[in-house]
Order: C-alpha cells, then structure tokens, then sequence
C-alpha cells in the first residue's frame, strides 16, 4: 500500500471560516465549528470512503481530518487534510494577523503538500488572496482561495463546487500562485475583485483573463500562468504594515478631508482617482497637501476607481499627480496595491526610495507592465 | 414659418466639457473653447443646413448657437442651441459649484425647452447626473448627460454617436429623468458609474437595466421610467452640503483613520463595506468610533464596495453596524449615496431625524425598495 | 404521520436518459440502466434518509424509487418518485414517438402530483422542450427538462445542481410551463436552442429572458410566466405529423434543391432565412418553387437563421417570400417552429387555412406578438 | 507633391451593395446608385476636402471616386476609391457569382492597394467572407469585408463608423486576411456568424476572439492573426461549385427527406449535427443512406448545429458518423464549411481522396487543428 500511497496527491485545507462552513443560528448565519470534515465524508464525490478503508488510509496519514477524492478524470488520487482554525471566522472579522497565520502554517506545511487550498469567506478573499500572492516569495505550489455564498450544507449551494474544484487544480495543475477559485473560473488572486453581493459569480479579474476555466474540461490558460524567475526558496514574508489607508477622490473633497487622511502614523495610501488616474489640476491646495505628504515620506500610489483601465506614466492626465509625488498604479486593483502597500513598507531593509521602486514594479503578476510600447501597428 | 417652427422640439445643450471637445495641446489633450458649434456645422447628420437657411432658422431663433438635426425617423424636428461655459472644464476639475451652476441654467430655461443635454466629461459624469438627479426636484423633462472617451474632432470617436442619441432622446421622449447616455444605452443617472477607462462602453448601471437601448430602433423600456407621484412645480436645489466623504473599510483599517475621517466639520460620509453591508463585529474600538459619530450627529450610509449588492436592514450581517447608527444604502452607488448625502444635509429646514429618513427613502429611484417582501413563492 | 405526507409537495422524475445517466463503457459514455436512484441516495443533499425512515416514506408511498430531499430553504418538502425508461436514451436517438411517451406518462401522473421532471440528454432537450410544450395542452403545473454536460456520477459535473434545481422547482413554484432548466437559469421550454457544446452554460433563450435564476435566491420573473387564458382541463396531444423539415437558405442554393426537399410526402417546413426573414427577390425560379409548394398545401414558415431576431409581417424586405405564401415566424426558434408544425399538421380536424392561422399564432409563448405596434415614443 | 503621395497608404472600397448605402424608396429600402462618394464627401472625418485641394489629389490619382481621411491618429494619410458596382446589391440576392466578381476585383488591383474593403449587406456577409477566405489564395494583404444595420445617409448609424473602422485597418494593418468589421471589432471572416437580426451588435465569431478591437485605440490581437506559410503569388480561384447543400438534422428527421436532399448533382453537403457531432446512431436505415451518398463520392462534413463547440475525430459519439463516411469539421461555422466545399469541389485537379483531406484540413485559420493532444495537464 505504500506505493500506492507515494502516488497520491496531497493537498492541505487551511478552513479559515467563512460562509462555506457556516449554519444557520439565532442570530444569523455564523461559522460552525467541527463540522466541516463530517459532512465532507458523507459526500461520495468529496470523500472516497472504500478507497479510504482498503488503502488504509487513517492509519496511512494519522491525521482524522484526512480525505481522500475518487479517482480524478486525470488518473490522479488527491488525498486532502483539513486544518481547521479555531476560532473560525467570517472574513469581515479577518485581519493582517489572519493572513500572517494561513501564510505561515503555508510555509510549516510547504514541503509536505503539492499544492494548498484556503477555506475563505468571500467578503475580504480578494485582499487576502492579494496579501498572500505578496507574502509568498518563490513560491513554487499552487494556493488556491476560495469559498462560497451559500453554505455547504444548504440543499443548493456553490460551496461543493467550489472546494472540489479548488482541490482538483490544486492537487493536479503547477500553477505556482496564489490563486482564486470562484464559479468554474480560476484567476489570478491578486487580479481579483468582489463584484457581485448576490450571483454565484461573484468575483472577477477586470484587467486579466482567468487563468483556468472548469466547465465540461479544465482549460488552463497556460500563456498566462506566472513564470517564476528566480530559483530562490520559497518563504513567507510575515511582516506587513499597518499603516496604510485608501482614499477616494470625489468632486468638491475638501482639503481637510485629504490632510486628516494622510496624517501621521499613515505610511502608505492608495488614491483612487478618476479614469485613467486623474485628479483635479486645479486645485493647489489639494496637490500641495499631495505634494506635502508625499515629501514627507508618504508613499501615494494612484490607482483607478474605474473597475477596468490603466493608470499609466505615459499619460499627461496624470501629470499633477505625478509632480505631486504619486506612483502610478497601471491596472492594480485597489485590492493589490493596498496590500502590496502593506508588504512592501514592512520592508525595513529598503529605504524609501527602494520601496517607491518596488511599489511600481510589477512583483507577482499583479499589474501590467508599464511604458512598453504597444507594438501594435505593423508597417508593411 | 411659424407653424413650421412651433413644431419643433427644443433642446438645450449645455456644453461645461470634456473629452468630447477637447483637442491636443502641447500638455496634452485640453477643452478647445468656441469650437464645437462650428465643427458641428460641418456634419450633415448633426445640423441641417438646407433646412435651416429656408426655414430662416437663426432669424427665427436669434441665437448664433442653434442648430437643427435633419428630421428624425420619428419625423420630428429638433432644433438645439449649445450654451458653452467659460471656461470649458476637464471632469476631474469639476466641483458642486459647477453642478450648481448647470442646476441654475436648466430651471432657467426649464420652461423654453423640451428637453437638456448636458456635455460632459465622463471622469466625473456619473458623480454630476446623479447629483442633479437629487437637486432637480419635480423634474417633468428629460435631462441627459454624455459626453465620450475620445474627442468629437478626432476621426474615429464615440462623440458624434453619443451626442446624437442624446439629443434625439432628450428631444423625442418624456423621460422626467437626469440620465446618462453613453454607447446606445440610456440609463438613470443615479444608478450609473464609470467601470471602463479604455473602453467606449465606459459606464454601467450595475443594480437597474438600461431605460433604453438605442440599436436598429430606440426602445424604451417604459416599465422602468420613473414615475413622478407629484404635481409640484419644478424647482433646482442649489443648496450643496460640502462636509461630506467616502470611507472604504478594509482588512486592519485602523481606528486611527476611521477617526481622523470622522473628525470635523464633516457631517455626512458613505461607508463602503464589504459584501451585503457587512464589517467586522469583533472590532469593538472601531465600532465605538462609529457609534460616537453618528451620535454626535454625522449620518454615515453603509454601501456596499461590491459593483453589484444591496445593503438591507434585514440582513443579520450588519446588524452591528445598524446598532452602531449606519443607515443601510440598499443597492445605491458611492456616486449617488454620496451626492444624496450633499444634497439632504443642505437642507437646513430639516432636523437630523428627518434628514435620516430622507436618506433611507428612494427619492429619485437611485435605490431599490427595502424591506417589500419579495413574493417569489406562490403556493397553489 | 399522515398529514406530514399530505404537507409534501411531490415531483415525479421521468428519467429519460442522457448524458447526466452515464458511465464510460469500452465505446465511450453509454447510459447505466438502474444506477441512478441508488447513487442519488448517497447524496444527502438529494436524499434525507433520515426523514425517510422516521416518516415511514416507503411504506407511504410504496414505490421503491422515491427520495426526499431534505427541507428546502422555503421550508417545504420536497418527495420525488424516479420513473426510468427502459432502455435509457442518449437524446440524439430520441424520435417524436419518445415526445409521446413523456407526454402520456405526465398524462397518466398528472393528478398526483405537483410538478414534473424530465432528465434528458442536452443535444435535443431544446427540441423535447419545444415539443412537449405544444403537446401539453391546458398545462396548469410545471413540467422542467433537464439533464447535464458531465455524468452526474463524475466528480465535477453540473448534474447535481441542475437536477437539484429542477426538483425545487418544479415542487415550490406554480409555473405552468413546459421550461428548461440549465445553470442556474430556467428558461422558457419552447424559446431555447443548444448554443454551447463545450459549456456548462449550453442553453440560451435568445428572444425572452429566463423565467429564473437560481442564484443565492431563487427569483422568478412573474411578469414573463405564462397565464394561462383558459379553464379548459389538461391533456396531452399525441398525433405529431413526421412529414416535416428544416431547410436553410444559403448563396446559391439551387432550385433543384429546393425542389427535392419540398417533394411529397413533406407537409410543413422551417425555411431558415437571412436576417429578418429575407431571401433573394431576384430568383423567380426560386420563388415560384416556393409559391407552388405552397399552393400545393404545404406549410412553411419564414425563421431567420439569425440567433437572434424577428420576422414580422410589417418587414417590406420578406415581401416576395409572403408573396410565395410564407408564413412570418416572428421571432419562434427553429426548434419551436418545427415541433409547433409537427403538432399542427397532425390537427386532422382542421383544414389547411385553420393550420396556417394556427401557425402565425402564439400558442405558448413561443413567440412575441407581432403587428402589435411598438409604443416607444410617448409625445408630450 | 508626390513624395507626398507616395507617403499615402491606398485602400480599394469594392461598394457591392447592402443596407449601408440604401435609402427609403416605395416599396422599403433598396441600394441607392451613385450616392455615397457624394454623400461621403461632406463628412469631414470620411474626407479631407482640404487637403485633397492642397495636394492635388484628384489630378494625381484621376479617378473621380477618391477620397482622402484626414490624418490618423498613426499619423498616416489613407487615400481611398470608391468602385461602386452595377447594380448594387442586397445582400439576400448574392450569388457566388458576385463572389467571383470581387475576387477578380481585388486581383486585378492587388499590386496598387495596401488593403480592400468590401461595402456588402449584412445578410450574407459572414457567407460572402468565408468563401473570399478560401478563393484568395496566398493573401498578403488585408481585406475587410464591412457593412451596416441602418443606412448610412439615416442620423443615426452605424455605417460610419463601420466604414471608418475598415478603412483605418485596411490601410494600417498588415493582417493578411478576410476579414469581418463590425461595431468595433475585427474577425476573421470565416469564423464569423450573423446572431443578430435587430442589434448593430450583429455578428459574432464564436470559436475564436476578435482580430482586433478598435475601442479608444486600436488594438490588435497578433498572436491570432494568420501567419501565411508559404511564399507563393496571391491568384484568386473562382472556380466554384454549386452543387452544395446544408442539411441539418432534427428528431425524427426520415429517411425519405435524406434520400431527397442528398440526390445528384449533390456533390458535398454539410450536415448541421447535435452537440459535439452526434446523430442517431438507432437509425440504420438513415445511417445506410449516408454511407451510400459517401460510397458514390458526395462529401458530407460533419459540424454541429450549435453556435459554439467542435466536432473532432476522438470523440465517440460521432463514430457512428465517421463510419458512415462523414468527415468531421472540428470548430468550423456553416458558412464556412458550406463554401470551403464550393470551393474544394471545384479544384478539378484533386480526385475524392484528396478533395476529403483538403476538407479536413485547415487551409485559411477557419477551424481549430484536431487531433492535437491538449496539454493541459503539467505533472510536478
């Protein structure tokens, strides 16, 4: 049985929380503890129980929260552990120290596991999905994000759906990045955005195609799989900043507003501003407030409050804000750059002027490349 | 020639803008002042020359700046005079005075004409249309904003369309609304906001349908109009209440800057929160500086960062947020909630319950009813 | 535990076959006789065994392929006895002889209970639908078609969702329609076409909206559910005409062509023409060959090959083909258009002008009203 | 001035006929004769009367027809003719003599063009762009088969922008393809579909993206476009066969119907399968009729009557089919396996054997190669 063992695939189940594993109570819906596992083996397609009592798997494995999927189009067994957090959470509740957590037991568990996938509530999975993407340096694995909007043990729900997909691509595909999984389509997590409060399609990637679509075949998009470059092991990088903030510009923002913002102990901001990273040229005030806070240290990054498009240097729109001080953002979501953000400014190797640098290099696929002409017209 | 004339429709043109009269400057692309007009001359579709010289058009109307469509396939005549401002402005640079302003020049002319258009640059276009959906009370003629993504001038653009369409719907349709038309489709304007920086089909309305779309034949879906339920006399509320803002929460926003945000003068802000309403309930610091602030007096409405989603007082989920004095925001954009909140708390007559109230009210169709049980089962 | 019976609401699953029914034999998928109860049985979310027993479910009802589904979300019980056809069909090789046999066992079960199920293979479900649609005449109860891309006994498939979605359904909501359900959408039967054969999503609707979506919420579109005009008792019309085809125009078709498919004993076709039902008007060959078949007594109907559009009466460019005795299909899919012709031909009491007026008129929803005159424009 | 001209790129505008240049006569719309250069010479954007004065332009080029864009935003000069046939067309009463006519068109003035655009109906646009595709052999140039929904002389338009699109790539671009254009997006011509009768959305290329999408800029896609793999002289082959046929299946389809279609002088047939290729594989005596007409030498390509999906040699289902004699047509639409085999069969050099391998091979990008293992899967 050993050998069949060493052929299994396996695959770690970090259940963070979230809508997937809640039940209904008095006061609404909330997480229900040590459920999760029990109702997984009473799945047939979830948990292959024959399988699991003729290969002795228990005994194989020792850990109760080990299950085992039926044989995969692909001829693959992926045997699957849940590890369940105590408290569960409801994403809303999720901190920077909840993504310090996943990533390290990430890392304690890196080397065991082909591949990891994170049990979320949908409500912050976008800004986790993105902090971790930061987080996980060399990454070589495939973490897949995901959850769902209905639980997993209402009569209809998107939750089977969505963890059985998650554990196919997690366990079968080297995809080596933090991905999303939602409603047949996996992206790219540090692409991703909550789009939709009440559809099964709740997420999308507005600036890049999904990597992998799930529909009668699992497509992989493999033109835009992220090619790591360098050879450096994997780690986790467990220090993040929390003084980081997002703003809004919007028509007649006062000064004060914008000046309270960026008060100390704020580090780091994202700006989201209009079209294609414009602001208001004609108010010195305001630029001056910009130009102040920037001067002082502040890194302000200029992001798009469009839900598709491109804050780019090239443009002369933007060129107040850039005098003032800001980074471009190119096609970032505010999700990314507030969380890149985060990592970056917990970098305290770096002095200012190498974190303005990182901040608008692209680190993990999560911007489009900026000032590479568009070779699109082709002389004959 | 009289008769001929009073057969006409009438539409006003206010030109405050935008892309779609802009040409390039040595900065960039910027407003061309006094261009439009005779630029608009030259296209047979959007001025009927012939028509005009035999109808003795000008002399008849005595403005330099009418113009006349060539009949409509509705057979009717639409004569519009563009009243341009001065300066012409980017949408970035707009601020409430100049809502204020376009407000005054529609009650103005209210009574002279059939219907507005009002040229606009698209960064802010769904801030202004909804803005002015709140302070045009009363409204009994359609006002639509439009404008484009890339300059009348150029060769190839979406202005000539846009203009166009919005004129012969501005003329030809009762539609007593502020709307929004850009790529074929009209929508309200409180409902809309920009989703695309580099795309013609720049906006969406992501909680109501189009009112109509504009294909081989316009069709308006009359069921979705709004119908006014009063007999009141028209009226502009140019009282605009500056103290307002937008507040995104995310993963570890700090109490620090929620209360610097919170500080004064402001007195209205538009929370965005995550998925159906919801924020952490396990943040007691934070939902105690909120607590403090709506008790003090500043009304802050939750809505949703999701594109799509309604905030509801049924839902369990925000029930901290409800118990810390947030307003549930139903399905209504950042856009509208936010110039709602400018246009309430301007309306010094009123005590802070009443403004409340008025908050949580559908007032121009910019949000979905609440609380209406959905009547989706029917027992036989 | 009798009025606890009385309280359920019963479904009765006509399973047909189809891919939803399949296992991989050594030539590929084939359908698995007498494997499906059994495996749904497995499937807690499709079967509450524990009610089952606690209830006395099978001595109740006595037959042996009953399940429970556990209480749905609308707080009913759901009880669905599986009717399986002997052999199990792969729909390609369905005939109108199988339409008849649906069509009386729905008959013959019509009193007992509250809605019906069909699984069926995706290739001619449309057509099935259509089919069924015409058949059941006086339908006061719903009748949902469904089936899958994926085998329900793989481990991804839409299977589960689309027959758990059908049963909730076709128990809890009085749609009296023969509809379709697919991916979270149910259609109205006679208005969809097979768009996608590689997709979970392979059915569309392309000229009227689903009747529901079954997202977080199930919400039904009662504006588009068919109301029934009259009180007449429900029964099924077995007699379908086989003398009937489909025959698309192309550039160049031949007069030959045509000639031999419209030669006896063929009654009635789908003509599929271009656009808005045009065909060459320069062709007198052409049209007279219609024109004589038409005077010979056979039927056919103008349908565009377009996806999407209509065929109306008031379009001057069809003038020649209703010159040649086309009937306008407005906007009716082939699908519905042949079946509706199978059904009509055999109408044995009526004479050809009865047929043709039978044609051109909507039945059950199965096209827009035509000549109607579109109200878009409201003058002041 | 002619280093001046030189610089100038030259596109050649075949005006075969369709709605863009028709206008309202008694009995509807129909092709107005020698209106549109007039017509088009009034629209700035569409010619630059100033320049064309300045230049020369006319007595350079001696053709009364021509006109000159302004500049593009590529900063290129497009000068344009206008050959204008006689008479002009609807696009229902297209012949594939009319495709011969243009081909021969665009050969005779192959050398002094930089690009062809083709002014058609939109009714068989999708057929005229397909068989263009096939007869142009060795293509080095683009040529962009273009038209509109509503006239272009009506206020509201698309052909404008549809005609300004074409001319832009034509003249830019070196795609050396037939290609479809419309509402701002380039396809491949023979891929494309017509899905809508009522929309200026009116085509869709449903098994591969856009060429190109010319929203703010014009972006083209060039890993899509056709790389030609041979050096060989552009020639035109226009020889054509006629006897051709589209059969498509529905259930219950007979025998007798079969026999007919497939009778001489039929010499190929695309058959409109189900799904991924299916037929009834129950039906003996169909599947002998098929077998006879393969046996006597017709050629029968097996698509399927889905708007999207493939139809490959590994699956199956359609083995019944291949056995038959049927030849699988992978991803290609009707329109063009319909003239791929007009003009196949033409190719009187080739016996049945290599007739059926050109058949089942991709000659011009219009299917999707078979039989490559999809690599989907990448093992750790």
């Amino acid at each position: 049985l050993v050998p069949l063992h060493a052929a299994e695939r396996n695959v770690l189940v970090l259940n963070t929380g979230g809508t997937i594993g809640m039940t209904m109570h008095p006061g609404g819906l909330a997480p229900e503890p040590n459920a999760l596992v029990n109702y997984l083996r009473k799945l047939p397609f979830l948990h292959d129980a024959i399988y699991a009592e003729q290969s002795f798997l228990y005994e194989y494995y020792s850990y109760a929260d080990t299950l085992v999927l039926p044989l995969s189009e692909q001829k693959k067994r992926i045997v699957y552990t849940i590890l369940e957090y105590v408290p569960l959470l409801d994403s809303s509740n999720m901190t920077p120290d909840d993504w310090v957590k996943i990533g390290k037991d990430i890392e304690k568990n890196y080397k065991n596991y082909d591949g990891f996938v994170i049990l979320h509530g949908t409500d912050t999975m976008a800004y986790t999905a993105s902090a971790l993407s930061f987080m996980c340096e060399h990454l070589g694995k495939p973490v897949v994000v995901t959850g769902s909007q209905v639980p997993i043990y209402e009569i209809r729900n998107d939750g089977r759906g969505n963890l059985l997909g998650a554990l196919l691509i997690a366990g079968q595909f080297v995809i080596p990045e933090v991905c999303l999984y939602f409603n047949n389509k996996l992206y790219r997590g540090n692409r991703t955005t909550k789009v939709d409060a009440g559809s099964f399609n709740a997420f999308c990637s507005p600036n890049l195609g999904p990597l992998a679509t799930a529909e009668i075949d699992i497509k992989v998009n493999w033109d835009e799989v992220w090619k790591p470059d360098t050879q450096d092991t994997f780690q986790v990088s467990t220090d993040l900043s929390c003084n980081i903030g997002l703003l809004r510009i919007f028509p007649g923002i006062t000064c004060a507003t914008v000046k309270a913002y960026l008060q100390p102990p704020m580090k780091g901001v994202v700006m989201e501003t209009y079209g294609s990273g414009n602001a208001p040229d004609n108010r010195p005030d305001l630029l001056a407030e910009l130009k102040e806070a920037t001067d002082s240290g502040i890194i302000i990054m200029n992001c798009t409050q469009c839900l598709r498009g491109v804050v780019s240097p090239t443009y002369a729109t933007g060129t107040a804000l850039t005098a003032a001080g800001l980074i471009p953002g190119s096609d970032m979501t505010p999700e990314a750059a507030l969380t890149k953000l985060s990592y970056v400014l917990a970098k305290t190797d770096l002095d200012l002027k190498a974190m303005k640098e990182m901040m608008g290099k692209n680190l993990r696929g999560e911007m489009s490349c900026q000032g590479k002409p568009e070779l699109g017209l082709r002389d004959s």
